[in-house]
């Protein structure tokens, strides 16, 4: 049986999670690809860390160039994170002409056409299933399964600490805070937690789907992002009264504020304007993206072929990701074994005028909450305001049992522009009676 | 750009199904592969018969035999459904080298063995993904993404028919029998609906997962099938107060019946033995796949690495499977491209001495029907037998409000062998005080 050696940058909790994954079913998975894999060398940052799976010690190193170098290594993984050293090892890598596999989102995401771009001269390739919701297989379905699909819609839950913060918010009705505390208890969520409740770890994963799905190498900067920390439980209160759930919600989206047509003749670019946004949502209890809670992720694929489809799984975690690089590993084997290194190449642009839509531009409903000083004629001058903006209010609640000068009032809106509702909310903020700034919630319906 | 030119056999539903997705996304599919398809040649019973979408009459043909031998095809898809003619057709191309693609569950659940073997002796390959679960990628999923996972778990909602009339009687309260009236105006269910609710496409399914799980191939003989006709709105109502939902289950599962050690030394045969069943299933309705409704599919898969994952969509339908072929049609111009036609061979025997577990050894919880006699002293003489049996009763519901000579009765018993509860049931359908034969549907928690 051919064997192919591995060389390993990396041995961390994705790393070590890996090395485990082969020595358990190593056998298992050469008996079905037909090709061995075994490990050649482990570069590490220190020796003695701990880890969570045990590395045997004549594994290692702290060499990692050597182990690039190795001309006996022919496939390559980098699970060390970051985008720097990162950047530099899968570099040096694929310009030896060797296979990298990465679960590394952040480094796609700043740098995807540089390593793309090297792979092809270079005549290597890049893997990277799991960069986006570890073990759950999108990047292979966009890719392969539904490459016969535009894909007019996609909705995922994609960062597991967001969901799993919502999810305690929800079901143990305890505030931001004290969620964020019991993720953090659970190893759910760093010390310093904002790349996750800040939605950029969102980000970087639903510029990737973006880009596969749409043909275009989406820029992280255009892609619109807003975390949880606006999230109170009076929100999840009145969504849950409403008939919804919240979750942070990855949204790509065609048809998002019209088609750009824009030059004439051989420049007139006519290609399709794209919503890529992270933000918090409100969606029907009834949609099956609602019950997707804890830290499990989903995403929710639309194509025009093969209809509504959902993708289910966890999200993180040494084992789920260890399982996506296992699946790489095979197809990088595959292609070695077989000289079709560039078989499936790491991305394809096949749509030269994609862009993606301002936020501005995109049209949402929306649910507001505002917190009102508790006299006569109050509802009026709001109402007056978005009649003026030709917002229409769909529902208005103002609970009972609130006491004191100022009272919470929530409002649904209908079908509108953000920069038009943004606006809007501006100037409501600046009334007399309107007391803190106005917190808005798009709301989600999957037409 | 590389062209290969496709013929098919079957311009029915799925063929023309087929020919339209390329008409509206073959230019797509093209720039994102780098190969061009083109279709040559459509085989079809009758020039005129009414199709769901139109085939210009210059690609038609009623010779499909000239359609396989055509030195111009290079690939040929076979969507003619059956597994006579289909067998002969499928050969007559893998004969010639040419790789097929094929959603035809029957065909590979009769013949796969023999298919895939001609295809390995003729240098084609046989692609199947449309042939489970339509749109859903299972195939590929379990064969490339998980090869690095022992899957432990599998269980499928994967007949759409069942699924609907399930789901009709739970939410709409209706009987069997108007639910399958309902399937069958809305064209979900034929005319003549034995394949589907008896359970047999299901079965069909579901030894193609199997096998491809566990690597060896699963005999459909050996799959314990039972359909959904013995289910009323009387068990439905009880699950649903117990908290639990009916859905016809599609369970592939290790651990059942223990393993088998049979002879010594080098013949000693140590293989898993697992559960392959086709069933009604009690689920708790907090399990994501009891909020699986309508005609949707959904495969819930636990990889030993991965963990639970879940895969949803359309099981069925012209453009779902559709979306499923020419996600086949793009892997084999790609094999073709670049010469790797046994790159992913159809199937892969790695388990040499797996087996299914009889249904008799299989364990499970239980909820028992009865219509028994209301005199005192019932519950006991059914209690004794189930004790003499060694099988415990978790609970017992009699229903208030019914009059007359006889009453229902619910258990719900722990976990048993299936031998020993039909045995035991058996016993307690021949007690005087037992009007009707015992009716079971077995309890999965998923543990």
């Amino acid at each position: 049986m051919r064997q192919v050696n591995l060389g390993m940058i990396g041995g961390g909790t994705v790393g070590s999670g890996v090395f485990h994954a082969l020595q358990v079913n190593g056998d298992l998975l050469a008996s079905r690809i037909g090709v061995k894999v075994a490990v050649r060398k482990v570069a590490v940052k220190a020796l003695d860390e701990p880890r969570p799976y045990e590395i045997p010690a004549s594994y290692l190193t702290t060499d990692w160039q050597r182990v690039v170098s190795d001309p006996q290594v022919d496939i390559l993984t980098e699970l060390v994170g970051g985008t720097t050293l990162a950047r530099t090892m899968t570099m040096a890598a694929l310009k030896l002409g060797k296979p990298v596999i990465t679960a590394n989102k952040a480094l796609l995401s700043a740098h995807g056409e540089a390593l793309f771009a090297a792979a092809r001269r270079y005549g290597a390739n890049l893997y990277y299933e799991a960069s986006v919701c570890a073990g759950i297989p999108i990047i292979k379905s966009l890719r392969e399964a539904f490459v016969g699909n535009r894909i007019t819609h996609l909705y995922g839950i994609v960062n597991g600490t967001c969901n799993y913060i919502l999810t305690r918010m929800k079901l143990a009705g305890v505030d931001f805070a004290t969620a964020l505390q019991e993720a953090q208890a659970h190893g759910y969520a760093e010390a310093e937690p904002s790349l996750d409740i800040d939605g950029h770890d969102a980000l970087h994963k639903v510029g990737i789907l973006a880009s596969l799905a749409h043909g275009f190498w989406v820029n992280p900067k255009d892609i619109y992002v807003e975390g949880l920390r606006a999230i109170t439980p009076t929100d999840i209160q009145f969504a849950t009264q409403l008939g919804y759930t919240i979750k942070l919600l990855g949204i790509i989206k065609t048809g998002a504020g019209g088609r750009r047509t824009e030059g004439r003749g051989q420049q007139r670019k006519n290609g399709a304007r794209i919503q890529v946004s992270v933000y918090p949502t409100l969606i029907p209890n009834t949609h099956v993206l609602a019950s997707v809670n804890d830290v499990f992720n989903a995403v929710f694929v639309r194509g025009d072929i093969v209809g509504d489809t959902l993708f289910y799984g966890r999200g993180a975690g040494k084992d789920a990701t260890a399982s996506a690089v296992l699946g790489d590993l095979a197809d990088a084997a595959l292609d070695l074994k077989f000289g079709t290194q560039h078989r499936v190449p790491p991305f394809v642009p096949h749509e030269r005028d994609g862009a993606v839509a301002p936020i501005a531009e995109v049209r949402s409903r929306y649910f507001v909450r505002l917190k009102v000083e508790d006299v006569p004629g109050t509802l009026a001058r709001i109402a007056r305001i978005f009649g003026d903006a030709r917002i229409g209010i769909s529902s208005v609640i103002q609970p009972a049992g609130h006491q004191g000068a100022s009272v919470p009032l929530i409002l649904m809106l209908h079908d509108a522009p953000n920069g038009a509702v943004s606006q809007a909310l501006k100037r409501i903020g600046q009334l007399p009676v309107v007391k803190a700034a106005p917190v808005m919630i798009r709301v989600e319906d999957f037409d």
